[in-house]
């Protein structure tokens, strides 16, 4: 037993350096892709519970596998709503990507969820992370939460230094393809539209005024640009597209060389 | 309702042409990366229930996932037992990979399991496969279902025309690790080492005198060899290392990127 | 892969020629249930996540069993909640019936969590539904998916026209049980008695108003009654209720021959 | 906890007074599916582990819940092996039918993997039947465990009166399609095939010579023709079947009406 | 099938003769564990869903466990959501604890979830709990479910004579750790500070004032404590907890023993 | 990534001081009880799928589980069986106990499906141990893994130096309610009967005359005169027996406080 939840906090440690903490994604609902990933290097593993499969107990036996290797267990909740947030933290997350947040009201309702009272309302009850992280976890536990409010609406846009300052807020996420989605623009990246490069550069020039880390869903090849942008949450890749990408370049270059 | 099991058997029209067959295999006890690498393009994806992770109620959510794209669904079982071959047959594999076949009467036992009577003495209840297939299913699944023992030991080298000639074997399948292990050498692909070499062009020369089709457990860089050595059946890729690989190499470059 | 999400939806192309689609519901959480159904000749098969025993990750499994079959997979969520109407719509659902809408503001919920914007505001992810239909799906989705909302209470036909003219509504449902609770009658059909018979005649009509396809829940005997009425989205039998019924009948023939 | 595994032992109470025990059989890997069978009125319940889709874990939630019902809960194993009978009854199956036993070792093995010493060789070890059933579990269990051989080929036939003369066999099953397909007959009831009455007849035949209960595998139509032709364990009905059958008939029962 | 949900509620029998009902808490995902809490005399066995590991597919297994032994199945919801609500007592809960009512309009919305109306707004589908209780459930339910609000906040504190005389609320439950928390204490009990004192003899009182029943989360030591308190339905252990302290004493006695 | 199966095998260690291991035995299907008893100071958690509940997929979760804590995760298979010995190895179990072991060849049989080759025939594929231990697991693991048969019958005392002195075997292991049993002793610890407590003196005896770890299941009373005995390899308790007497013990105890 540790003596508190900031015991192997590799996500946390990196932040604090400065340097772009590098993360993977898991939409497939399996605990040996969460092992294989977290065994690869990444400063955090990220269990998606908004579009990835994986339901509550699937993302209990995920998180447990995340701590086998070094990387921080977090989750992208389904919704922004208490009940989900605190059962993936009870369960062992060490942040949480809260998806659509538009305003300080959604921005100060997701920080309350993350954080025992007085600097929120969540509910005392941490059954797994007390086994991982030892009775020091109570008192360690609204430093070492990450909160991580999603910013990729035009609406979230008008709102942003409401949102970005809203005490609690440890970092902000965009999603590249709901942004664009919202700006009218196709689902994806769409560097080299105005209106989406505007974007991404006004949320990292937000996060720097109120000392905030930018983070964002990317790619492989993306992601060096993401961090010379100033982004420094930056998740490289995802498990599913990954999976999808290599088994059809596998069969591809088989089936080349054998015509 | 289609009218019988060869309605939509890539991996048989395959075989029949003369061309390799290519397949995935799936670690993973996920339904979903084997509707993926289903839709992926290869002509069967192969659930492993000796290595890999999946359980029975896995694999039959595996089957029906396989069967959402054009890939032939194939298991490979835990053990020749029949009580397993029959219900991976009944949940719809159009194809079984039977370990560690090392004689004759294991290869007879092998293809009893695959085979209603009188060339087996498979048990009738195709549950799932028959809500696929319709009532056709039982008249052609004898010839349908491809029966394929493991020879992956000196045992089964020195019995190799016994086992590839029994009647009711389609395919045997080489695992490279298990004989490398089982010739003294490391596990994996020992090519250039002589034993393993010429087990290889054993195993398929035999294969050419029985007419039986030769198969192996490979990798994207080794299959076109594989295929050029007379291989007719080559696995490809497999859903936990391209992940592993995949993951591993994205994190990589972008930390190369941005140091 | 297909070329998007209108390529093999029969329950859009029934609602188009104006025939009523028949369709089955699914309260055991099984995907063989499913595939059963679906095969079975139905225009749709819908999942209940609000009554039935299934859970996000039994759903997963048998929306994917549906696509076995020729049936469009619809869902019936929990609750008018945009955390879930989004997951099920990423896992293949291409219609969701939601509980309980009562006002124009619940209407316009439920559209919005149906809808990519500017139509709406569902989150961007599709994991699974990509898979099945490539990359045409993000375009034709607001048009192909069908957003159902529930009128089962009193309030709800007080507003009747405020939530039949909702932009983006593509049906209505029934629930008869509620609806007869709300009335103060037995849960139930409760035909003959005026409150009801009304309320079934005045949502048809206001669904005549406004262009909007009339459903209901109910069963073999009464569904000819239904579509006389002018519903055409009628669900007509459900597994759980099918198989009690039957095993029943099943069980009393015998013991009455017996005897 | 009651006193011991005879407490509400209904299939043993049938088949004490000489009448017919009827019985549902469940293929449907659902808890819900077999608690509706057992409150349906049936003597016994049997979980199919051979043909069906239930793994293990599937039928230690489908034991559960066919305890909620007054019916006895009965298992039958994918194959003749003593782990699986063993796991079965830990978990609280008061009866095994065990698939294609053809010989006299057979049914020795079978009838050991179901009793305690001295009978037989079963490890002790109640888990969750000695939570029903109490501490008077071992010292009944030998008694009240029913052990039910299949009787199924024309092996088993040529050695009937070897397998039915066992001691601590108490009932022998016959699956009538195995049965036909080892008589070179299509897979059914061939009723009116003289091979086919004739197997049957010789198998009451024997039970009757041995003090041994016929048991068979049928349908509502036939079993009381079975009845009549003194087979005493009547399975009645199949949930996937009889669900199968049932919504494919209330579709078309309304298709025909609307047209 | 019984005549109605008052059959066997045996918390409701407790409650009625104004002894303090005894209970137990399920925090591990195991139909098992929740077996054997029910077989060993407690009143009621809860089903924790807010900070416990069980999903809702765990807890329909778990609730059909409960119902194997005397003990009225309870369940605590992961937040005050009416789609959780309804569907827990479809599943067969006959209580619900609901986390963190600070308001009358909150106790409100607890007690629609939990009513048919016109007491409330509770969709009728009673899929299992139909199979349990019969055709009387939908009379009867109303009166039987327990609607359970926690108070365990300052916030509720200062609405407690709101809350707890909201008609429909039949008792109330104190989180003594959420209550220290919120009241600037360390999660747990608090027994002789002044504050958590003080609340405890308040929500008692306030709960005598309007005739409802007091409830508490406690521990085998101090559930004496709590009943001299007045409190009525007291939780006495956790699956969890009372597994993590016995088999740390075992292994520390062992080994204390051995040096 | 480690370095080898050795890095972190605290049984190993503990078997090497000669000091008595101490275990903790996993009937519980849940990966939660087993991180707890992971942690709660236990040289070994073993996951019992023979009479626990436990399925293969649970196996995976749970062997994972325990890897979290510093506990050697071992596992009792259902049976004498290469194919679920070789997959609980792969997904990481360190030992393994294998039932009713009562001959040279089945010993003979037990380690063959512990070693690869040339000691046995183990196949390779290690899934999830080698992303655990890394590439230096299969140097290692003929020596890491305990290949530990049960001595547990009276077949097995007559064959005892036989099954003992068996290359490859590290440990047997004593099932006292089955050897009981097989004695004619009602099952349970019979110490005090002189054939029981013969049999333990001889099998503790015929252990230290082959170099052999003589392991018992027991309880916390009796392992301390266990180690007396000489028995170095001890289960200490099991989940769901500790479980039910703790929580029994509870509410009786706060039951006699109140009346």
């Amino acid at each position: 037993m540790s003596d508190g939840p900031s015991a192997s906090h590799r996500l946390a440690e990196v932040l604090a350096t400065g340097r772009p903490a590098l993360g993977a994604w898991a939409g497939l609902p399996a605990a040996m892709s969460c092992e294989i990933m977290s065994r690869a290097g990444f400063d955090y593993v990220c269990i998606d519970m908004q579009h990835g499969l994986a339901d509550y107990s699937d993302a209990v036996a995920m998180l447990a596998a995340i701590d086998l290797g070094p990387a921080t267990p977090v989750v992208r909740v389904p919704w922004n709503e208490q009940g989900i947030i605190g059962r993936v933290l009870d369960a062992g997350a060490m942040g949480v990507i809260i998806p659509m947040v538009n305003s300080r009201m959604e921005a100060e309702a997701a920080v309350r969820s993350c954080r025992y009272a007085p600097e929120g309302a969540r509910s005392f009850g941490p059954t797994r992370v007390a086994q991982r992280d030892g009775p020091g976890y109570f008192a360690g536990a609204n430093q070492a939460v990450k909160c991580i409010p999603m910013v990729e609406t035009v609406a979230a846009l008008e709102n942003l230094d409401h949102i970005v300052s809203t005490p609690g807020v440890d970092a902000v996420y965009v999603g590249p393809a709901d942004l664009s989605v919202s700006l009218g623009l196709p689902p994806g990246n769409n560097d080299g539209e105005a209106s989406f490069d505007d974007a991404l550069a006004a949320i990292v020039a937000a996060c720097g005024r109120h000392g905030v880390v930018p983070g964002i869903h990317s790619t492989p090849s993306l992601a060096p640009a993401r961090a010379a942008q100033g982004f420094r949450l930056i998740t490289v890749t995802a498990d599913n597209a990954a999976l999808s990408a290599a088994v059809t370049a596998h069969r591809q270059s088989v089936s080349d060389a054998l015509n």
